[in-house]
């Protein structure tokens, strides 16, 4: 399975810099390094240097000096990939870049495929599947808590989460292959009051991983915020006040014109995923009530929902319209009733929005979006919205789809354990479901894994990654 | 004038990669460094490592892990900026990399200016002015041949000769000042034909580096080449053709409507700038007479001059044309002119083209735009316009404007020698002369540099080289 190429690429952020590396990695990338590589003195063989050593020589194709270079020395199994490595500083032009990588490429090495070097660390055993899944998210970060979590991750926090997990499966199946070992005498050898306490305690477990994905997500890609009310409350005024709150807007994602738009902005260290969401009210048009059944789906994907209320309205107007949106909101989602233009608004409509009772899942903030008033009182709630002292503790959590989508299976494994035990189920069943349960965690560390799913993995890496 | 403090910023290009490379460098660079980096054992010091060695480690702050990188160290004198220097590889994520460089400022460190590593080599004596300025010729080069001219003059090619230029000259001192010691005996010492015979020598050679220029520039900035002809015969049509026969575009340079546009564009290898000029006609239109006179100015920068005319029009209106250009033509450059359309046009407007002496200085070539008939003929006259062998000799290339303006006034002040000798001028005005011409050279290699001059060189350069 082990391909012991040599193989090469920018490790750099494309484009022009100061310095760039070129990373060169397998059995031969120090004898490859020589062949192009010359010491001052011309007297010097990088395969005679030690490990871990520094050497300024100059890159030469057909005697000609394309660049003069640092070059670093790694042996296996002390580098990132678990091989032989050059790293070459060179002069940071993209012409350079693509000539070093030429003439390499001349004298034996190949072009790396996005993610080699990462999956070659992760095949020579220098971290497990979901380390190697870390390295890309810790690239990619954009904030603190999305940082701190995939460097834990990175660092085996994680896996080893899943392997504490093993072993209690592990210790699970131990204690009913005990059971299976003396079935003939017909003796419930293992106590089924105490494996059920296992089972629970590892059901909680998953659940508890599982469950995290919510929020590792939000972290992660940004908590999905969905702006809604009727048309001309001052949603689009609200939705760029926020964005204009803090200049590092990350990106616009535009659909069709009436499609839901996202915004992805950081405030003050939180991420934040607006769906600036069609009007949500009754029409007769029938494209734009597409457009409102599609905001009403992506209302169940928000964590938190703003619905935008006009103080210049009726009481019983925007009382209906609470009450409408009310019914929609679930729990786990913060309902923020935002009262807009305070300014203009009627003093009795304002009067007796303040009088309505909310709960512990609802939030009201009077604000003047056009004005600006008040709209920080709305970002705290916001970011308040999300326990993110979550991240802050020892707690692991999930940010990979890939792992969630696997832990639900396998949760769902151990629910048919745990509905075993109670309908009597005998010991080489039980056995079953905890094997495809260690299977599924295998899955997340990589312990189990197919071509495909590594392809799938390391296909969205960088290359040079 | 030296600064010992310890820069810090990040050297790769900026941006998301697999590796970022921060560098420090200062008398502190080490012992700052040790502050933020923890050894896996956290017994090691940075302090205590050998010179030229790599250790991977953790950066720490508030007793969190940032990153797991890897950190060369660089000891005084044997580094790029001749001073203690730190580069920290570290994963290329926007967080961490800010993240990094905010807390080695916190510990001491301060944010580099533009071109501050460069300037602090200089200053430390590990390159001249010249090579310095090299250092950012070499980065942005995006062809072999400025490739090839920036890394030799980074290497020292062009300091060399200028080396050569200031011995010839004070030689020349020498031999003046043997002359004005003797002044009082009337005897004139220095045989005046030798110093002819000398001046005459250095001024050749100053005049053909100043005269190098434009082949540099050329190589630098791409071959200026004008494409003029009256409206509808076909010049976008060929500049879209030529700008698509390579697909790597360099950049468009707009301006207003009516202005001169530039389009750079590299062809086999050969840069070419396009000034994409309005159609040069009479005509009535004051703001159209505006954009055609600013033509006729471009001409004279042009390098190459494209002709298009049109093989549909009757012959007279055609060599009428041809006539009116090469009358603007001047020695040097080269005019191409390019008779479009000939799948249609009149066949006795071709042959009499095919009929007209055209000198070494112009090139005829038949095409047809539209279909991309014979554009490689064409490109072939281009691309063999300039002698770009000159770059492949040893020859030194002057590539940097800054250089050029210096020459030139080195040569005025060479000719004035050459002046004085012929009108018999003393020994003394003549050394007057001489000094001018050495304090020039000075000023290539930073010999002679004033706080300005640095100033104005080094903020250019990019943060972090």
């Amino acid at each position: 399975m082990l391909d012991q190429t040599t193989i090469c690429a920018i490790s750099t952020s494309p484009g022009i810099g100061a310095i760039s590396i070129i990373r060169l990695s397998g059995s031969n990338a120090v004898s490859i390094a020589d062949k192009i590589f010359e010491s001052p003195k011309k007297v010097k063989k990088l395969v005679e240097q030690p490990a871990n050593t520094i050497h300024f020589g100059q890159i030469i194709s057909n005697n000609e000096i394309i660049d003069e270079v640092i070059v670093s020395i790694f042996r296996a199994p002390h580098s990132f990939t678990g091989e032989n490595s050059i790293e070459i500083a060179c002069h940071g032009s993209i012409y350079i870049q693509q000539k070093i990588l030429e003439i390499l490429v001349e004298n034996g090495a190949r072009l790396a495929q996005p993610g080699e070097y990462t999956q070659r660390a992760f095949l020579n055993g220098k971290m497990d599947l979901s380390q190697a899944e870390a390295v890309a998210d810790v690239i990619s970060s954009s904030n603190a808590a999305a940082h701190k979590l995939a460097l834990n991750q990175m660092r085996g926090g994680f896996s080893k989460e899943i392997r504490d997990l093993r072993d209690q499966l592990l210790h699970f199946t131990a204690m009913v292959e005990l059971e299976l070992d003396f079935a003939e005498e017909e003796v419930e050898f293992a106590d089924r009051t105490a494996l059920r306490n296992l089972t629970e305690k590892i059901e909680r477990l998953i659940r508890k991983l599982k469950d995290s994905f919510k929020l590792g997500n939000a972290i992660k890609n940004g908590i999905p915020v969905a702006i809604i009310g009727e048309t001309n409350v001052g949603k689009s005024t609200l939705l760029n006040a926020l964005l204009n709150e803090d200049k590092a807007i990350v990106s616009h994602i535009h659909g069709t014109t009436r499609d839901v738009i996202e915004d992805v902005v950081n405030i003050h260290g939180t991420v934040f995923r607006f769906f600036d969401t069609a009007g949500i009210r009754e029409t007769d048009d029938h494209i734009e009530n597409l457009g409102i059944e599609r905001s009403y789906s992506k209302l169940e994907l928000a964590t938190i929902v703003l619905l935008v209320v006009d103080m210049e309205n009726p009481y019983p107007i925007v009382k209906g319209r609470i009450d409408k949106i009310r019914k929609r909101i679930s729990k786990g989602q913060l309902l923020i009733v935002v009262a807009n233009k305070i300014d203009s608004g009627l003093p009795k409509t304002i009067q007796q929005v303040e009088g309505i009772d909310f709960t512990d899942n609802e939030k009201l903030v009077f604000i003047a979006a056009k004005q600006k008033k008040n709209l920080n009182k709305l970002i705290d709630f916001m970011v308040h919205a999300v326990n993110f002292d979550a991240a802050n503790q020892e707690d692991i959590i999930v940010t990979n789809a890939r792992h969630f989508e696997i832990l639900k299976n396998a949760h769902e494994s151990i629910l048919r354990v745990l509905n075993g035990l109670d309908t009597g189920i005998t010991g080489d069943f039980l056995a079953q479901d905890i094997r495809e349960c260690l299977h599924y965690l295998g899955e997340i560390t990589g312990e189990i894994s197919t071509h495909e799913v590594l392809g799938h993995i390391f296909k969205n890496f960088c290359i040079g990654k």
